[in-house]
């Protein structure tokens, strides 16, 4: 991801160019990443109960396919590698993307916005089976993310921690020859779910869990209950934090 | 898959070698796909029961096998992806094919052969688990898709954006330097399963789904049931718009 | 694997060492392959119950090891590869290992020695639960193939199409550019076995048949029963009769 | 992994630089790997009773994390590997590192601090869990491994030939090309734990065993029991053991 990712985009990109490529990657993203939690967990899906394994590696590939789409803004998907890279002195956020006030909140708004979509069509590809009867919990799911035990506190140093490891070792990618562009974020992000999604069903991304929120709150879902504001914050601070961290170490090692 | 991976061909492919290559690898492909469905549905099956994570890395390693067995043809092994190719402009269907309406027609001809054939031939590898008692939409459903909730219109709409993900990610493959090969496609068909295939079973291929059907109705199997030609034209119609769709958005950026 | 696999080992290769490579390759092969069934199918395992895709996984990364521990023999592991290779009218087994009378039965006799090997080693591994009381049928599937349904025509059928893709598959690995070495036969020993494992358990390979099945039938283990003699040639058979119409095609093509 | 992986790292790297990448590799391999066993194991965890698939693939992506973190020392992350890697003969542990006495405890001491801290970090992401009443053996298990039949004996059968599959294969790597990098000693202990994890858990590894069981000593987890010392040097002594022949074994080879 980020850097070598972008090698085919050599001249400077467009700060349009990167609004496009994020918010189309980020709604690839989202758009298979709440997809699989719907599959999971609405009623009549073919993939009801599919378990752990599907839903961590649903969202591992729905970063490798929204990686692939975003590459010339070398694919963050994410404020919190954005804000990593900030934090870490990095020249660039892609090659020919200099790191400024302007293209950070390109970023940033491209991410709320691609989320958004993806979020929206997630919706309309399982509209029927939203339309059943299902707990209101499992409808937010879809969208947000929710502890599995309510504690502000820990929820955060668990969002913390797991997006400090996705941040901090996508960072370092470009230490070690491989050529396996966006399989290994792809990989990375499955081995974090499955190691350390127990907790907070690890959003590990403020503009995952933010963006889809702001869908369920908006969108005519069918028997919805709250969106749960109240917990909102853990997901955008937590991430933020793990990635400022992660960044600050990368500078510093 | 499409361009990068037939580099070993650089010279002029005849439309007899296309022809030959998307039949051998869309009837490998089908002949694995329609096998881990047999395997985990089918009575008496080692693979019976499972699950959603079995059928949708069948699925995906069944691309995987395809892919390298057609790599003269550029190995597209589904119709969608030959009409996003075509939406998108390009010059050539794979190194030393050019687009003519000739090679476009020698594809989609290969892809629904190679797909009948690969359906007979995992139905002679299933063939006493066919002759075992079973519901006959399970047998169906080894051939072909079906939806969970029948409602045309949105099912279109789950094919439609599900097709998209796939054909536009495979037209940017070449834009990220990664030297998986086939595996960044078979990955992307298990991401694309496992998160979107919950409504209709992700036939995201016009030629997976026919070809198949058509064997269904012509093969001897005990006990099987309607063809259900009713909900056969959705496979098709919302594949190639999820294509075309991707194509055409490929070209504008 | 095969060929391009053994870049390293540029000049002559001596028998000895083709011997030497193929059985320490093969052993780790059915240590990890028979070791996964002992895993999921003996008692107080703690991969008891893995169910298939923990077995599919398990004998794709078998291969996976025993590939990079066969390096220099290119790692056939399979006699049914290497039938294919003499069919394809290759000049060489690996770089360095011309194509003869000789090596061929080399190569034969070292997957034989290393399957048996590796399938003693999978008995000491999991002793403990071997002195368990368990089926003896459950006992015999850590070692050897069997029909879900038998039907000695059919499952030959099976195991020759199954043997067909594999080794077809990898004879064309060369013509597309892809670095993932060894994990692409092993990616594809895990696409066949989900889906085309169910009727027969796909041996696909004689030697990984025949080799633990000999070690069942020599070994004292607890409570074990037939080495079901009559079944034994199917899985010598089939796959043998797949490798060689692989190898027939791929000469052709 | 080992040497191929430090290629960026070309002139001297100093002890403390190997002792802070171990550490902090070491740390996140124990964080992630701990955190899968937490995650399936622990009441109220989104990922409870994820099964062995989770447990496996967890566990190795645990290491591809790790290894992508620690790539100015060559990522050992495991005292095994080290001594594999020094009864090998080589010159070096990684670019720029010589063998001798220093390292080899800078090392040593390096994989024990770091996988005490991810042990920690594995207790504070999951700290509301671990305030659940739950088996004090399943406390104990995100932490140490422990026999399913304890027999000291062959216990440690299994665990020296699982650790010489694992070294033995790393320290082929280097012979075949391919380029997946960390993807590969992953996915290799992927397959070892799904093939040979049944009886002991695989270890594999002195300091991911011996670490995380200081921790549960020193850690103030609610209702936590015994910390098994009866059995922690079967954990030590069977993976050094199979580090050992590997070592000798390669260089015999």
């Amino acid at each position: 991801m980020v850097h070598t990712l972008a090698a085919a985009a050599a001249p400077a990109v467009s700060l349009a160019d990167v609004f496009a490529s994020e918010t189309l990657g980020t709604a690839i993203l989202i758009l298979l990443g709440a997809g699989v939690v719907a599959g999971v967990s609405l009623p009549k899906s073919k993939a009801e109960n599919g378990g752990w394994i599907v839903i961590t590696f649903g969202w591992g590939l729905a970063v490798f396919a929204g990686v692939y789409a975003a590459y010339r803004s070398g694919a963050h998907l994410n404020p919190a590698v954005t804000v990593g890279m900030l934090a870490s002195g990095a020249g660039e956020y892609a090659k020919g993307v200099p790191v400024t006030v302007a293209s950070t909140l390109v970023y940033l708004a491209a991410q709320m916005v691609g989320a958004f979509i993806g979020a929206v069509a997630a919706y309309l590809v399982y509209k029927k089976h939203f339309d059943e009867d299902a707990p209101a919990e499992a409808k937010l799911g879809v969208f947000a993310t929710g502890p599995a035990i309510r504690s502000y506190g820990w929820n955060v140093v668990t969002e913390t921690l797991a997006t400090f490891v996705l941040v901090y070792v996508v960072l370092r990618f470009g230490n070690t020859p491989a050529q396996v562009g966006p399989l290994a974020v792809a990989l990375l992000v499955v081995g974090i779910g499955l190691s350390l999604g127990g907790p907070t069903g690890y959003a590990i991304n403020p503009a995952r869990d933010l963006g889809p929120r702001i869908a369920h709150a908006v969108l005519p879902i069918r028997g919805k209950g709250s969106s749960d504001w109240a917990y909102a914050w853990v997901p955008v601070v937590g991430p933020l934090l793990g990635g400022l961290l992660a960044g600050l170490l990368a500078q510093v090692f």
